[in-house]
């Protein structure tokens, strides 16, 4: 295994073979390789960035947060803790791991994000191995104690205007009202009201978590009154911090109106406990429901990100906590799940509703048609184990020739793995001039119309969406 | 937004990019480019080929009627009453909201058609806009009065030598009778019995339809007997008026054997509103059975288009009707529904049973095997959202491996659009010319099996599965 | 229809069409194209290798035994009588009515495979007609009487170097045994456990051939405890025999864990007849799981072939049994039917569970985020209709990015069809070789790594999912 496992990135990377489709490529490309990074869904921590708090260590960075990274290590035989996931380990021996395993990610997305990450901004073109691991480490090391690899700076060299975080409704949002007031610093941190916690009937806690949520943000009401209060309330002192985007990770996007009443009393006696399975599946539909009602009423955009099973496998959840690598997915229906939710806000105006999916069945089946006739409804980009080169290109296939380009949401990179943010925004940009490439030398759209589509596509979609 | 949508229909529209695949396909279009059109199931009214009714506005041409089109407006904020849909509207302004919003199309099946069928008949070569959507409508609106715009005029120009319309049960067929009988009309108009008002047991007036069924067609007999002999009668008048096929439009392809006691009985139940649920979705799956059974006995082509859940937006269907572009595909099983009519009648001598999908992830699962398999099984070409040229080739894709090519019911533009009916077949024959191009280049057929192939496949498919 | 239907197989075929891409796919192909063949999974008989039986007619070595070759002529109107499934036939006819059919086959994978079985190791090239089917049928009978011909020969020229077996728990593996001990042959014939028969708690006869399972090998135990004593003595008698696998063909993947004594009673009333359609299940999904436990214990590698709702048409079962070419796929959920089975031993050193799939929709969705996490979970190549061209290739496309290449269990032919098995290997690595071209070509690989992946594809995984 001595040979270079991955090229630097090639200024040709994930465009088409055929020459004359190739150039039609290149020539879209130009048009938004350099257009300003718009991120309305991720995961960075806007602590982090309020105090511009240097990177610590190559692992850290690269390989310990990273669910995708540490996955596929475990699948070939890294254990979990030796990669510090969820626990500490010596970073030397992370990276090492990393590095001797670098083949494992040979032709997958994230192969293809770390090979543009150690290039840039790293300047490492060297194939990690368990060889040059250490001397690796060393360079990555130095580059993490200059000013110019600090989170601002970075995001600065990533040409990022915008970058959504994800909340709980208790934050109080200091890191997001620093930077908004900071005339340093020029990228927009936005923050996202995510209720899960709050919401999620199911998941151990909750009560308590309800309970917190009452005190501190009913304003004294109390019971099922006091909780969508609080709620409301909290979405308003997001939107208050600059929040555009509420965003609901569920099971199933299962929906359902129940009468004030009957949610009364199903909210009490969630809270004694006196619930069944279904009970709780009930109520996480209902505030999925309700939860549409408060984007109407306040107009935060309502994203839904559906069908993962999180944390398959319960001794590893029990040692190493969520995110660990084993949320797995499932088969999804949007149509009769939204309905009831559809039937009520699907037409209101300035609703707006994106829904991202794992189930690649249903873009041409549920969520074009869904996208192509309420104006509510928007395409969230291809999600987690999606959001890949041939997976997008696939999602661009099956949805656009029902909906066109207008329903699109914008391309959302979700990531906590902070240098990966351009890279993957880089894919997109390669997917997206390949897929309009095709269409121009297939004599389906002039070349004229496709360098204004995807101008629109990469830069207009998001802001439209979520309006920024 | 000032450059040109859509090219004008380039020779080489949709024919793969890689040039000697390309030429290939050039090859293999030209095989059939020019072959009259055979149409064995869509939406035109049989009343206005036979009275020959000039159209009369561009709006009523491309719009109101084309709910692929009105679907799309209104997802982008267009409201349907504005589009004409269900609703008088003024034609002028109905045109011009269209043209203003000609960019929702692009990349889309509709646009792809849309830009045939202004090119062909109309000699249109500009894109619509805001700007000149008054001079289009008045260039069209001059042809329109025209003798060569009258639909069988244009039936003519279209080489249409058979087109299916879908009818009820009850209609008189008298403009199918008259048509016939002109000797100086050359295209065959076929009715299409589609008796879904009648066997749907959830949808309002389904009693009082029923009982009109009976009144008039049972021959004096009644109840549940009479209901079965008045189809039967139905079915035997389409027949003696030409028609060669059965369709039915089905929420799900369940299909259920009750014993005749049983389905009297829950006949007899029905009619007095005295079911649940449950047992409307049994009768419907039993009806199935029995519209299988009729089948086999006279001869009719089944063809089954099940997975849409129509009215999805109940305000929408209150306001505007059914067909108003919010069905909504769920996920289909054939497998498991169909085996009780397939244990049956799948082997029955001269019964065809023709399977469409809005469900792409049926085509290698379930449509292949099954068409694989019995000999009664075609399959449906790619339905409504997956009539469009990449899903046409991922359906190629998906069964040809297993099914070869022998088993394909043949193209179905299904459409009540009327101009696009040349345009979506043109599509068809492209798609089917680049498919087959690539096996050829490679070198997985020879060119001159693929010329015959061709041929087989756009003209005597439909011929063979429809009974043409 | 006079035209050669196939060419005879070209160096390039199945090869991408674009010129560099197919160059670089020739140089990935000439790495692996004469690698030995390691086939892990099938249906030829060990006695037939052992007895070194010549093969009797062209009808049985190409036609009969074939299910997808007979559904197919079967779906085109022949009988299954006519084609001596399941049935005597006169082999002269047999012949005739495939080679008459030949262009069913156009197209498909079958048609791919029977051209180059044709051609090598028969040399013929002739399109197989209805006019030349005597000729073709002396030619082929000439061969059939050459000692190269017999099977031991074909598996030389073949390059076999390992073929596993399909074996039921009580075969005394007489003919592995003595083939292991023949030091004249080189090739390693394996057998597989497969324990169907006596774990389908749905299938007629099930009580009586456990009793005999018991009887036979529970060295006195009774009950449910000798019931799996004696499963576990037979796989030990297998693993003795040169065994590395035992297979499950479950009609869903279904898992669950009973504890002893629920266990015990379930066994009892099962075998009292006294049991629900649901308790049969249970008991199916509680075998799953305890099969999972001994492959833990004893090491051999657990494969599982979910999905197929065998024999959907009952006369065609009555009058031809299994196999004859009516099975049918139906939706599959691995998430959350695998959960208690891997929840409890997914993360188990050393077991191996190698997964099959015929519903595409879980390549992205199910299995690459599975095999992507659990270090126990292999993905199996494409099965059954999706052993095909273009279907392992969407296979490479989604499951890949996810997890790149190292959590492939290697092709695996599962045929009854003896000369197919380097046909389908062969079409294999021309697959790999065009995908892995591809990635080349677009800058996502090096060639250098690219040609390490194709070998470690080819040849590594197989043994290394296997144990081999």
């Amino acid at each position: 295994m001595s040979s270079t496992t991955l090229p630097p990135p090639h200024p040709d990377r994930l465009l088409p073979a055929d020459p004359a489709t190739r150039e039609l490529a290149r020539e879209l490309l130009s048009c938004v390789e350099s257009l300003p990074i718009v991120s309305p869904h991720g995961h960075v921590s806007a602590t982090m960035i309020s105090n511009d708090t240097a990177f610590t260590t190559p692992a850290d960075l690269f390989v310990s947060p990273d669910h995708y990274v540490t996955r596929l290590l475990h699948a070939n035989g890294s254990s979990l803790a030796s990669l510090g996931v969820g626990v500490a380990a010596e970073p030397h021996e992370v990276w090492r791991e990393f590095c001797a395993a670098w083949h494992v990610f040979d032709g997958t997305a994230s192969g293809t994000w770390l090979v543009a990450e150690l290039h840039d901004p790293f300047g490492i073109d060297d194939t990690p191995t368990a060889h040059n691991a250490d001397q690796l480490y060393q360079r990555i090391m130095t580059r993490l104690g200059e000013p110019s690899f600090r989170p601002r700076a970075l995001l600065d060299s990533f040409a990022m205007e915008v970058l959504a975080t994800t909340d709980d409704p208790l934050d109080d949002l200091s890191a997001h009202r620093s930077l908004r007031d900071d005339a340093t610093f020029a990228c927009r941190i936005v923050p996202t009201f995510r209720p899960d916690a709050y919401v999620n009937a199911h998941a151990a806690g909750f009560v308590n978590r309800v309970d917190r949520l009452i005190d501190e943000a009913s304003e004294g009401r109390s019971g099922y009154d006091g909780y969508l209060a609080a709620l409301r309330h909290r979405r308003q002192f997001f939107i208050d911090a600059g929040a555009v985007a509420a965003d609901h990770g569920v099971r199933t996007p299962l929906s359902l109106r129940l009468d004030r009443s009957s949610a009364t009393s199903l909210f009490e006696r969630l809270r004694r406990g006196d619930v069944s399975r279904d009970d709780r599946d009930a109520f996480e539909a209902h505030m999925l429901y309700e939860m549409a009602r408060m984007s109407v009423d306040d107009g935060l955009v309502m994203t839904v990100h559906p069908g993962s099973l999180r944390n398959h496998h319960p001794d590893t959840f029990a040692q190493y906590g969520p995110d660990s690598g084993h949320d797995i997915p499932i088969a999804v229906d949007f149509t009769t799940s939204l309905r009831p939710l559809l039937s009520d806000f699907g037409t209101e105006p300035g609703f707006h509703l994106v829904l991202f999916t794992l189930d690649e069945s249903t873009f041409s089946r549920e969520l074009a048609p869904l996208a192509g006739f309420y104006p509510s409804v928007y395409l969230g980009s291809p999600w987690w184990f999606l959001d890949a080169p041939d997976a997008l290109m696939r999602f661009r296939s099956a949805v656009t020739e029902t909906t066109g380009f207008s329903r699109y949401g914008g391309f959302v990179d979700d990531t906590r793995a902070f240098c990966s943010i351009p890279a993957r925004h880089n894919v997109a940009r390669r997917v997206e001039a390949s897929y309009l490439a095709r269409l121009v030398g297939e004599h389906r759209l002039s070349l004229a119309r496709a360098r204004e589509i995807i101008v629109d596509v990469i830069d207009a979609a998001p802001r439209r969406a979520f309006k920024l």
